[in-house]
C-alpha cells in the first residue's frame, strides 16, 4: 500500500498540488462588498463549488488515485458514499483509466447516481444504513481486490483537500482567519495543515451545525465523542471525525464554532442572493458561524472555504421553511 | 444636454470603458465542460450576473451619469423602472454624489424597492401601468429639473452596455458568434457595435422569447412591430425595441432567434446545476436558443452574454412547473 502512514508535511501538500494540477480547476476567490459591509470584515471566498464534480472532494480523490502505484492500480479503487466523494472518486478513477467500485445506498439521489454513472463508476447498491454500506464495501473489496479510498480518513485525501487552502493563501495574503466546515474532518484537517505550513500566523476556525457538534464536543473535551444519527440540513457534515483527522484537528485548529439550522439557511440564501453563486448548506455553515457567534472579526481578513455547490434545486430549504 | 446624438463609434465605447472602470466589476468569463459537451461547441459565458447590482445595467447607467457635465448634474437624474435599471441608476448617482429620482410601480418587488432605497434613490411610486409610469416621470422631471436617463434608448447607455462585449473580446479571441438577449435592445445594440468595431469577423445573434418576439418580427420584416403586453418568464425582455436601438440592431446584428418558455427554464436550470451560478431567466434565453434552433455551432467558439442574476429565490420557475 502506498497510502501514506504519516501526517502530510508541507512537502506532501506541495506534491499533492503538483500531482493534481492538470486535473482540477484552480478555483477563483470571490469577494462581496455587501456581505463585507454587513459583517464589517473582509471576506475571501475560496469557491470550491466551481471545482469539478461541484466540490473540494475531487482534490483529495484525485491525489489518492494518482498516488497509487501500478500494482495497486490493477484492480481499481472502491468506496462507499452517497454524496460528493462517490462522484469525485469515479471521475478521478476515470481520469486515471482504472475502475471505481462505488457502494451507494439505494435511496441516494437520482442526480448523484446519474453523475457517478456518467463518470463510468461501477455502482453497487445497498440498504441505506451505515452497517450495510460497510458490509457491502467489505464484500466488494474481497471480491475485486480493489483498494479502498476512504472519504476522509486517509492522508492522501487530507493532503489533496489541503491544496485548496494552499491556493487561497498564495492568492490572498495576510489572512487573519481561515474558516472551514467540519464533517469527517478531511477538509478541515487539510485546511489546518496547509495554514500551519504556509501561513502560520493565520488562525483556523472550524464551523459545525449545532445539531451535529461532534467536532465541537471532541475538540473542547479532548475526548472523541461521535455524533449519533445527527439531523442537519448540512448533509455533508453529518459524519463524525476520523482516527486520522481528529488528532490533526486537535493540534492545528484554534477554535470550533457551531450554528443553528436557521442561521445555515439564512447564510446560504444570503450568498445566493448577494454573490449569485450556488453553494450547498454545508458550505454556508462556514459563513453562518459569524452570524451566530460573537467573534471579534471587525476589520479582519477572513478566508472562507466554500466546500461545494451540489444542491437539489427542487428542494431548497427556504421553500420548506416558508 | 450632453446626451450624445450620434451612434457610438469605437472611440465612444473606449471612452465609456475608461469612464466606468473604477466603478464597475470587471466580470469573469466562465466555461463549462459539461455544457460544451452537450452542445459540441466551446461556450464562453461573460458573467454580468456578477456585475454590481447583479446586472449589466450598471455599466450603461454609470456611463450615462458620469457623462453629464456639472450644470446637468445640479438637479440629479430620473427614470422609471421596476427592475435592474432602477437599482443601477440609483447606485451610479450615489457614486457620482447626485440625486436619483426613481419612479417605480407600486407593485414592484420588495427586494428591488429595498435595493433602490439602500443606494439612496428617491422613490416615487405610481400605478402599475406604462401610462402612469410615463406620466409620473414627466411630472417629476418638470418639478425637479432632473435629467431623464432612459433605460436603453440613450447612446450613453448603449455605449456603456457595449463595454461588456469589449471586455469579452479582449479576453477571448477568435469568437465565431456572440449571443445577447434582447428586450429594449440596449445590451444587444451595444454588443453588436462592440463586435463590429473590435471583432468584425464575429457574428452577433440576438436571443428572444417567442412570446415577446418584437425584435424577431421587426428584424426580418424591417418594419418596427412592437410587442403588446407580452407574457414571458424573461421579465427583462418584455419591452420592445427603441428608436435608437432598432436601427443599430438592423444594421449590425446577423440573426435573431427565438425560443419557448420551457427551453428558457431548462437552460436556466442547466446553468444553475452545472455552472453553480445564479442567472435570471432573461440571461438563460441566450443559451436556450441553441437548444431550440438548429444552428450550426459544431466546434464553434461562442460568447454568451449572461445579462444578470436577479431572481426571486422564493419563486423559481421549475417549482411552478412541477
Amino acid at each position: 500500500m502506498s497510502n501514506s502512514i504519516q501526517i502530510p508535511d508541507n512537502f506532501a501538500i506541495c506534491q499533492a498540488a503538483d500531482r493534481i494540477t492538470n486535473y482540477i480547476n484552480k478555483t477563483p476567490v470571490f469577494t462581496n462588498s455587501a456581505i463585507n459591509k454587513i459583517l464589517d470584515a473582509n471576506l475571501f471566498f475560496k469557491c470550491e463549488n466551481f471545482q469539478k464534480v461541484g466540490a473540494f472532494k475531487f482534490r483529495g480523490a484525485t491525489n489518492a488515485v494518482f498516488s497509487l502505484n501500478d500494482s495497486e492500480l490493477e484492480f481499481g479503487v472502491a468506496t462507499h458514499s452517497s454524496g460528493n466523494h462517490a462522484q469525485a472518486l469515479a471521475l478521478a478513477a476515470k481520469n486515471r483509466g482504472i475502475k471505481a467500485n462505488i457502494v451507494m445506498p439505494e435511496d441516494s439521489s437520482k442526480v448523484k447516481i446519474a453523475a457517478v454513472k456518467e463518470y463510468g463508476g461501477n455502482i453497487i447498491f445497498c440498504k441505506p444504513t451505515l452497517a450495510a454500506r460497510e458490509e457491502t464495501l467489505k464484500t466488494v473489496i474481497q471480491e475485486t481486490n480493489s483498494v479502498e479510498i476512504h472519504p476522509y480518513d486517509n492522508y492522501k485525501i487530507i493532503a489533496g483537500q489541503a491544496t485548496a487552502t494552499k491556493e487561497l493563501i498564495e492568492e490572498i495574503d495576510n489572512l487573519d482567519i481561515i474558516i472551514a466546515p467540519v464533517g469527517g474532518g478531511g477538509l478541515l484537517s487539510g485546511t489546518a495543515l496547509a495554514t500551519h505550513y504556509f501561513s502560520p500566523k493565520t488562525k483556523v476556525f472550524a464551523a459545525e451545525p449545532i445539531t451535529a457538534n461532534d467536532a465541537f464536543s471532541s475538540f473542547y473535551s479532548k475526548k472523541f465523542i461521535p455524533s449519533v444519527n445527527p439531523q442537519t440540513i448540512a448533509d455533508g457534515l453529518r459524519t463524525s471525525l476520523g482516527d486520522l483527522t481528529y488528532p490533526i484537528i486537535l493540534q492545528h485548529v484554534h477554535e470550533v464554532f457551531t450554528c443553528s439550522e436557521q442561521k445555515i439557511i439564512e447564510a446560504m440564501k444570503l450568498v445566493w442572493e448577494r454573490m449569485k453563486i450556488i453553494i450547498e448548506p454545508s458550505s454556508a455553515v462556514a459563513l453562518a458561524i459569524l452570524f451566530e457567534n460573537n467573534i471579534d472579526i471587525k476589520g479582519k481578513r477572513i478566508g472562507i472555504i466554500i466546500s461545494g455547490g451540489n444542491v437539489d434545486l427542487m428542494d431548497l430549504p427556504w421553500m420548506n421553511k416558508k
